[in-house]
Protein backbone atom coordinates (compact mmCIF):
# COMPACT_ATOMS: atom_id res chain seq x y z
CA UNK A 1 0.00 0.00 0.00
CA UNK A 2 1.98 3.15 -1.14
CA UNK A 3 0.51 6.05 1.33
CA UNK A 4 1.71 3.66 4.11
CA UNK A 5 5.15 2.94 2.55
CA UNK A 6 5.62 6.63 2.09
CA UNK A 7 4.91 7.05 5.26
CA UNK A 8 7.21 4.96 6.97
CA UNK A 9 10.10 6.40 4.49
CA UNK A 10 9.28 10.11 6.07
CA UNK A 11 8.25 9.30 9.55
CA UNK A 12 9.11 5.77 10.37
CA UNK A 13 12.74 6.05 12.44
CA UNK A 14 15.56 2.80 12.34
CA UNK A 15 16.30 1.79 15.84
CA UNK A 16 19.50 -0.49 16.88
CA UNK A 17 18.32 -3.84 17.58
CA UNK A 18 16.30 -4.31 14.46
CA UNK A 19 13.09 -1.44 15.86
CA UNK A 20 11.34 0.33 13.58
CA UNK A 21 9.47 3.36 15.52
CA UNK A 22 6.41 4.38 14.06
CA UNK A 23 5.25 6.28 16.70
CA UNK A 24 4.65 8.97 14.95
CA UNK A 25 1.74 7.46 12.87
CA UNK A 26 0.89 4.09 13.60
CA UNK A 27 1.70 3.32 17.68
CA UNK A 28 1.66 6.01 20.05
CA UNK A 29 0.39 9.33 17.83
CA UNK A 30 -2.16 7.39 15.34
CA UNK A 31 -3.40 9.29 12.34
CA UNK A 32 -6.61 7.67 11.73
CA UNK A 33 -7.05 8.76 8.10
CA UNK A 34 -4.01 6.21 7.70
CA UNK A 35 -5.99 4.04 10.08
CA UNK A 36 -9.36 3.88 7.94
CA UNK A 37 -7.67 3.78 5.10
CA UNK A 38 -5.64 1.15 5.79
CA UNK A 39 -8.79 -0.89 6.66
CA UNK A 40 -10.59 0.18 3.38
CA UNK A 41 -7.32 -1.93 2.12
CA UNK A 42 -8.16 -4.58 3.39
CA UNK A 43 -11.90 -4.74 2.69
CA UNK A 44 -10.59 -4.84 -0.80
CA UNK A 45 -7.95 -7.66 -0.82
CA UNK A 46 -10.54 -9.66 1.42
CA UNK A 47 -13.45 -9.02 -0.86
CA UNK A 48 -15.68 -12.13 -0.95
CA UNK A 49 -14.36 -13.76 2.00
CA UNK A 50 -16.63 -14.58 4.61
CA UNK A 51 -15.54 -12.82 7.88
CA UNK A 52 -17.86 -11.87 11.35
CA UNK A 53 -15.23 -11.12 13.70
CA UNK A 54 -12.01 -9.38 14.02
CA UNK A 55 -9.59 -9.99 16.67
CA UNK A 56 -6.19 -8.10 17.78
CA UNK A 57 -3.81 -7.92 20.67
CA UNK A 58 -3.96 -4.71 23.01
CA UNK A 59 -3.13 -1.98 23.05
CA UNK A 60 -1.39 -0.51 20.10
CA UNK A 61 -3.33 -2.61 17.37
CA UNK A 62 -6.66 -1.63 18.95
CA UNK A 63 -6.99 1.39 16.59
CA UNK A 64 -6.06 0.07 13.37
CA UNK A 65 -8.43 -3.61 13.97
CA UNK A 66 -11.60 -0.95 15.32
CA UNK A 67 -11.71 0.62 11.96
CA UNK A 68 -11.19 -2.53 9.92
CA UNK A 69 -14.34 -3.97 12.55
CA UNK A 70 -15.98 -0.40 11.24
CA UNK A 71 -15.62 -0.95 7.57
CA UNK A 72 -16.27 -4.66 7.87
CA UNK A 73 -19.65 -4.34 9.91
CA UNK A 74 -18.73 -7.02 12.41
CA UNK A 75 -17.85 -7.15 16.21
CA UNK A 76 -13.92 -6.54 16.99
CA UNK A 77 -12.44 -8.64 20.29
CA UNK A 78 -9.30 -7.53 21.57
CA UNK A 79 -7.02 -9.96 23.19
CA UNK A 80 -5.90 -8.93 26.36
CA UNK A 81 -2.59 -9.20 28.24
CA UNK A 82 -2.96 -10.84 31.47
CA UNK A 83 -0.69 -9.75 34.66
CA UNK A 84 -1.03 -12.77 36.29
CA UNK A 85 -0.91 -16.36 35.99
CA UNK A 86 -3.82 -17.71 37.45
CA UNK A 87 -6.25 -17.57 34.63
CA UNK A 88 -9.74 -18.20 34.80
CA UNK A 89 -11.91 -20.85 33.65
CA UNK A 90 -14.14 -18.42 31.48
CA UNK A 91 -11.05 -17.71 28.93
CA UNK A 92 -9.10 -19.14 26.14
CA UNK A 93 -5.08 -18.82 27.06
CA UNK A 94 -2.37 -18.72 25.53
CA UNK A 95 1.48 -17.54 26.05
CA UNK A 96 2.82 -15.00 23.96
CA UNK A 97 6.59 -13.57 23.47
CA UNK A 98 7.10 -9.76 23.08
CA UNK A 99 9.93 -9.12 20.39
CA UNK A 100 9.81 -5.19 21.04
CA UNK A 101 9.43 -5.61 25.26
CA UNK A 102 11.94 -9.27 25.62
CA UNK A 103 9.51 -10.34 27.81
CA UNK A 104 6.20 -13.07 27.87
CA UNK A 105 2.74 -12.77 28.55
CA UNK A 106 -0.09 -14.56 28.98
CA UNK A 107 -2.96 -13.41 26.45
CA UNK A 108 -6.84 -13.65 27.01
CA UNK A 109 -10.36 -13.69 25.60
CA UNK A 110 -12.99 -14.44 26.97
CA UNK A 111 -15.28 -17.55 26.14
CA UNK A 112 -18.39 -15.91 25.84
CA UNK A 113 -16.76 -13.17 22.65
CA UNK A 114 -14.66 -16.16 20.68
CA UNK A 115 -16.67 -19.50 19.68
CA UNK A 116 -17.01 -21.76 16.65
CA UNK A 117 -19.41 -19.93 14.40
CA UNK A 118 -16.61 -17.30 14.24
CA UNK A 119 -14.40 -16.70 10.77
CA UNK A 120 -11.74 -14.40 12.55
CA UNK A 121 -10.20 -11.99 10.66
CA UNK A 122 -6.70 -11.50 12.59
CA UNK A 123 -5.43 -7.81 12.47
CA UNK A 124 -1.86 -6.17 13.60
CA UNK A 125 -0.21 -3.55 13.53
CA UNK A 126 3.24 -5.79 13.40
CA UNK A 127 4.22 -9.37 12.23
CA UNK A 128 7.98 -9.89 12.79
CA UNK A 129 8.95 -13.51 14.14
CA UNK A 130 5.14 -14.31 13.77
CA UNK A 131 4.81 -15.08 17.69
CA UNK A 132 2.06 -12.63 18.21
CA UNK A 133 0.11 -13.94 15.42
CA UNK A 134 0.39 -17.50 16.29
CA UNK A 135 -0.62 -17.09 19.55
CA UNK A 136 -4.13 -15.15 18.32
CA UNK A 137 -4.39 -18.06 16.23
CA UNK A 138 -4.32 -21.02 18.68
CA UNK A 139 -7.23 -19.08 20.37
CA UNK A 140 -9.09 -19.10 17.93
CA UNK A 141 -8.36 -22.85 17.36
CA UNK A 142 -9.04 -23.25 21.14
CA UNK A 143 -12.30 -21.68 20.21
CA UNK A 144 -12.76 -24.11 17.89
CA UNK A 145 -13.50 -21.10 15.21
CA UNK A 146 -11.71 -20.94 11.98
CA UNK A 147 -9.09 -17.98 11.11
CA UNK A 148 -9.41 -16.72 7.68
CA UNK A 149 -6.86 -14.55 7.50
CA UNK A 150 -4.96 -11.53 9.12
CA UNK A 151 -4.07 -8.20 8.19
CA UNK A 152 -0.91 -6.17 9.23
CA UNK A 153 0.12 -2.93 9.00
CA UNK A 154 3.85 -3.49 8.64
CA UNK A 155 5.43 -6.75 8.18
CA UNK A 156 9.24 -6.98 8.75
CA UNK A 157 9.81 -9.99 6.65
CA UNK A 158 13.46 -10.01 7.07
CA UNK A 159 12.22 -11.95 10.63
CA UNK A 160 10.30 -14.41 8.33
CA UNK A 161 7.26 -14.74 10.43
CA UNK A 162 5.22 -13.95 7.89
CA UNK A 163 6.09 -16.18 5.40
CA UNK A 164 6.36 -19.11 7.95
CA UNK A 165 2.48 -18.54 9.02
CA UNK A 166 1.37 -18.79 4.86
CA UNK A 167 4.14 -21.86 4.81
CA UNK A 168 1.45 -23.33 7.14
CA UNK A 169 -1.05 -22.24 4.84
CA UNK A 170 -2.99 -19.07 6.53
CA UNK A 171 -3.31 -16.23 4.30
CA UNK A 172 -1.65 -13.26 5.57
CA UNK A 173 -2.18 -10.05 3.56
CA UNK A 174 0.48 -7.19 4.45
CA UNK A 175 0.39 -3.74 3.82
CA UNK A 176 4.06 -3.12 3.78
CA UNK A 177 6.76 -5.58 3.80
CA UNK A 178 10.08 -4.79 4.74
CA UNK A 179 12.78 -6.74 3.01
CA UNK A 180 15.60 -5.26 5.01
CA UNK A 181 16.77 -1.95 7.01
CA UNK A 182 19.55 -0.35 7.94
CA UNK A 183 20.07 2.93 10.19
CA UNK A 184 19.55 4.90 7.10
CA UNK A 185 17.09 2.97 4.85
CA UNK A 186 14.59 1.35 4.33
CA UNK A 187 13.73 -1.34 1.69
CA UNK A 188 10.16 -3.22 0.72
CA UNK A 189 9.73 -6.38 -0.69
CA UNK A 190 8.57 -6.33 -4.84
CA UNK A 191 6.57 -9.17 -5.89
CA UNK B 1 -27.54 9.22 24.18
CA UNK B 2 -30.29 7.48 24.05
CA UNK B 3 -28.78 4.10 22.16
CA UNK B 4 -25.66 3.88 24.58
CA UNK B 5 -28.26 4.09 27.60
CA UNK B 6 -30.02 1.21 25.85
CA UNK B 7 -27.21 -0.92 25.44
CA UNK B 8 -26.34 -0.54 29.16
CA UNK B 9 -29.29 -1.71 30.08
CA UNK B 10 -29.69 -4.42 27.89
CA UNK B 11 -25.63 -6.00 27.88
CA UNK B 12 -24.35 -4.37 31.55
CA UNK B 13 -24.14 -6.29 34.11
CA UNK B 14 -23.52 -4.76 37.86
CA UNK B 15 -20.09 -6.30 39.33
CA UNK B 16 -19.73 -6.33 43.04
CA UNK B 17 -17.77 -3.56 44.47
CA UNK B 18 -19.46 -0.82 41.64
CA UNK B 19 -18.07 -2.59 38.85
CA UNK B 20 -20.02 -1.68 36.02
CA UNK B 21 -19.27 -4.54 33.18
CA UNK B 22 -19.73 -3.48 29.72
CA UNK B 23 -16.75 -6.18 27.99
CA UNK B 24 -19.97 -7.09 25.44
CA UNK B 25 -20.02 -3.70 23.51
CA UNK B 26 -17.19 -1.47 25.19
CA UNK B 27 -14.21 -2.62 26.64
CA UNK B 28 -13.33 -6.72 24.96
CA UNK B 29 -15.48 -7.06 22.46
CA UNK B 30 -15.91 -3.75 20.90
CA UNK B 31 -19.06 -2.86 18.56
CA UNK B 32 -17.71 -0.36 16.27
CA UNK B 33 -20.41 1.30 14.90
CA UNK B 34 -21.70 2.31 18.38
CA UNK B 35 -18.26 3.22 18.50
CA UNK B 36 -18.68 5.59 15.67
CA UNK B 37 -22.07 6.87 16.40
CA UNK B 38 -20.72 7.97 20.05
CA UNK B 39 -17.74 9.77 18.11
CA UNK B 40 -20.57 11.49 16.23
CA UNK B 41 -22.36 12.76 19.09
CA UNK B 42 -19.18 14.28 20.50
CA UNK B 43 -18.49 16.06 16.91
CA UNK B 44 -22.14 16.96 17.35
CA UNK B 45 -21.56 18.66 20.98
CA UNK B 46 -18.40 20.41 20.28
CA UNK B 47 -19.16 21.47 17.23
CA UNK B 48 -17.85 24.81 16.57
CA UNK B 49 -14.95 24.47 19.32
CA UNK B 50 -11.44 24.49 17.75
CA UNK B 51 -9.71 20.69 18.41
CA UNK B 52 -6.72 19.73 16.98
CA UNK B 53 -6.03 16.56 18.99
CA UNK B 54 -7.30 13.81 21.02
CA UNK B 55 -6.10 12.26 23.65
CA UNK B 56 -6.59 9.00 25.65
CA UNK B 57 -5.02 6.71 28.00
CA UNK B 58 -4.30 2.73 26.89
CA UNK B 59 -5.68 0.40 26.24
CA UNK B 60 -9.67 0.27 26.61
CA UNK B 61 -10.17 4.43 25.60
CA UNK B 62 -8.52 3.34 22.19
CA UNK B 63 -11.27 2.23 20.11
CA UNK B 64 -13.69 5.24 21.14
CA UNK B 65 -10.76 7.71 20.34
CA UNK B 66 -9.29 6.67 17.01
CA UNK B 67 -13.19 6.69 15.68
CA UNK B 68 -13.33 10.45 17.78
CA UNK B 69 -10.15 11.56 15.77
CA UNK B 70 -11.68 10.43 12.79
CA UNK B 71 -14.33 12.17 12.81
CA UNK B 72 -13.22 15.63 14.21
CA UNK B 73 -9.58 14.62 11.82
CA UNK B 74 -6.91 15.62 13.97
CA UNK B 75 -4.69 12.78 15.42
CA UNK B 76 -4.98 10.68 18.25
CA UNK B 77 -2.26 10.33 20.94
CA UNK B 78 -2.85 7.47 23.43
CA UNK B 79 -0.73 7.62 26.82
CA UNK B 80 0.94 4.85 27.81
CA UNK B 81 1.38 3.06 31.43
CA UNK B 82 5.10 2.36 31.60
CA UNK B 83 6.19 -0.16 33.71
CA UNK B 84 9.38 1.16 34.98
CA UNK B 85 9.63 4.16 37.49
CA UNK B 86 12.67 5.19 35.12
CA UNK B 87 11.05 7.70 32.97
CA UNK B 88 12.87 9.69 30.23
CA UNK B 89 13.32 12.91 29.99
CA UNK B 90 11.54 12.80 26.50
CA UNK B 91 7.97 12.03 28.44
CA UNK B 92 5.50 13.87 30.48
CA UNK B 93 4.37 11.42 32.90
CA UNK B 94 1.81 11.51 35.90
CA UNK B 95 0.83 8.78 38.40
CA UNK B 96 -2.52 7.61 38.28
CA UNK B 97 -4.54 5.50 40.12
CA UNK B 98 -6.72 2.76 38.84
CA UNK B 99 -10.03 2.07 40.44
CA UNK B 100 -10.87 -1.27 38.91
CA UNK B 101 -7.16 -2.58 38.53
CA UNK B 102 -6.45 -1.23 42.47
CA UNK B 103 -3.01 -0.81 41.15
CA UNK B 104 -1.21 2.85 40.59
CA UNK B 105 0.65 3.50 37.07
CA UNK B 106 3.17 5.72 35.59
CA UNK B 107 1.48 7.58 32.74
CA UNK B 108 3.54 8.74 29.83
CA UNK B 109 3.55 10.88 26.59
CA UNK B 110 6.37 11.49 24.13
CA UNK B 111 6.93 15.43 24.65
CA UNK B 112 7.08 14.76 20.48
CA UNK B 113 3.27 14.69 20.50
CA UNK B 114 1.69 16.74 22.94
CA UNK B 115 2.74 20.51 22.98
CA UNK B 116 1.97 24.33 23.45
CA UNK B 117 -0.40 24.58 20.49
CA UNK B 118 -2.45 21.83 21.02
CA UNK B 119 -6.12 22.23 21.96
CA UNK B 120 -7.50 18.84 23.42
CA UNK B 121 -10.14 16.50 23.59
CA UNK B 122 -9.50 13.99 26.04
CA UNK B 123 -11.78 10.50 25.83
CA UNK B 124 -12.39 8.08 27.68
CA UNK B 125 -14.57 5.13 28.12
CA UNK B 126 -15.23 5.59 31.99
CA UNK B 127 -15.01 8.45 34.65
CA UNK B 128 -15.65 7.33 38.08
CA UNK B 129 -13.16 8.94 40.46
CA UNK B 130 -11.97 10.71 37.65
CA UNK B 131 -8.23 9.64 38.40
CA UNK B 132 -7.44 8.92 34.94
CA UNK B 133 -9.29 12.51 33.63
CA UNK B 134 -7.18 14.30 35.91
CA UNK B 135 -3.68 12.43 34.88
CA UNK B 136 -4.30 13.36 31.75
CA UNK B 137 -5.24 16.85 32.02
CA UNK B 138 -2.03 17.14 33.85
CA UNK B 139 -0.08 15.92 31.10
CA UNK B 140 -1.77 18.94 28.88
CA UNK B 141 -0.91 21.01 31.49
CA UNK B 142 2.82 19.68 31.61
CA UNK B 143 2.90 20.41 27.92
CA UNK B 144 1.57 23.66 27.87
CA UNK B 145 -1.51 23.15 26.08
CA UNK B 146 -5.07 23.58 26.61
CA UNK B 147 -7.98 21.04 27.59
CA UNK B 148 -11.06 22.17 25.77
CA UNK B 149 -13.10 19.34 27.08
CA UNK B 150 -13.63 15.75 27.91
CA UNK B 151 -15.62 13.06 25.91
CA UNK B 152 -16.67 10.09 28.29
CA UNK B 153 -19.09 7.05 27.23
CA UNK B 154 -20.13 6.31 30.57
CA UNK B 155 -19.98 8.60 33.77
CA UNK B 156 -20.48 6.74 37.21
CA UNK B 157 -21.96 9.89 38.63
CA UNK B 158 -22.21 8.62 42.31
CA UNK B 159 -18.83 8.36 42.32
CA UNK B 160 -18.14 12.06 41.99
CA UNK B 161 -15.23 12.56 39.39
CA UNK B 162 -17.58 14.19 36.76
CA UNK B 163 -18.96 17.12 39.17
CA UNK B 164 -15.46 17.75 40.53
CA UNK B 165 -13.87 18.07 36.94
CA UNK B 166 -17.24 20.50 36.15
CA UNK B 167 -16.73 22.25 39.34
CA UNK B 168 -12.94 23.11 38.55
CA UNK B 169 -14.26 24.26 35.18
CA UNK B 170 -13.48 21.78 32.81
CA UNK B 171 -16.11 21.10 29.98
CA UNK B 172 -17.13 17.17 30.49
CA UNK B 173 -19.24 15.99 28.28
CA UNK B 174 -20.72 12.03 29.24
CA UNK B 175 -22.66 10.06 26.64
CA UNK B 176 -24.68 7.93 29.80
CA UNK B 177 -24.66 9.35 33.42
CA UNK B 178 -25.28 6.73 36.17
CA UNK B 179 -27.12 8.09 39.11
CA UNK B 180 -27.04 4.72 41.26
CA UNK B 181 -27.08 0.86 40.24
CA UNK B 182 -27.65 -1.91 42.15
CA UNK B 183 -27.66 -5.66 41.32
CA UNK B 184 -30.98 -5.51 39.32
CA UNK B 185 -31.09 -2.04 38.48
CA UNK B 186 -29.28 0.91 36.59
CA UNK B 187 -30.83 4.25 36.97
CA UNK B 188 -29.80 7.44 34.23
CA UNK B 189 -29.14 10.87 35.73
CA UNK B 190 -31.92 13.22 34.22
CA UNK B 191 -31.67 16.81 34.02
Amino acid sequence: METLEKRILTDGEVRPGGILKVDGFLNHRIDPQLSYDMAMELKRLYEGTEINKILTIEASGIAMAVMVAYVFQCPLVFAKKSKTKNISSNVWAVEVESFTHGNTNTVIVSKEYLGPDDRVLIIDDFLATGAALKGLKTLVEQAGGTVVGAGIAIEKAFQGGGDEMRASGMRVESLARIARMTDDSIEFVRE
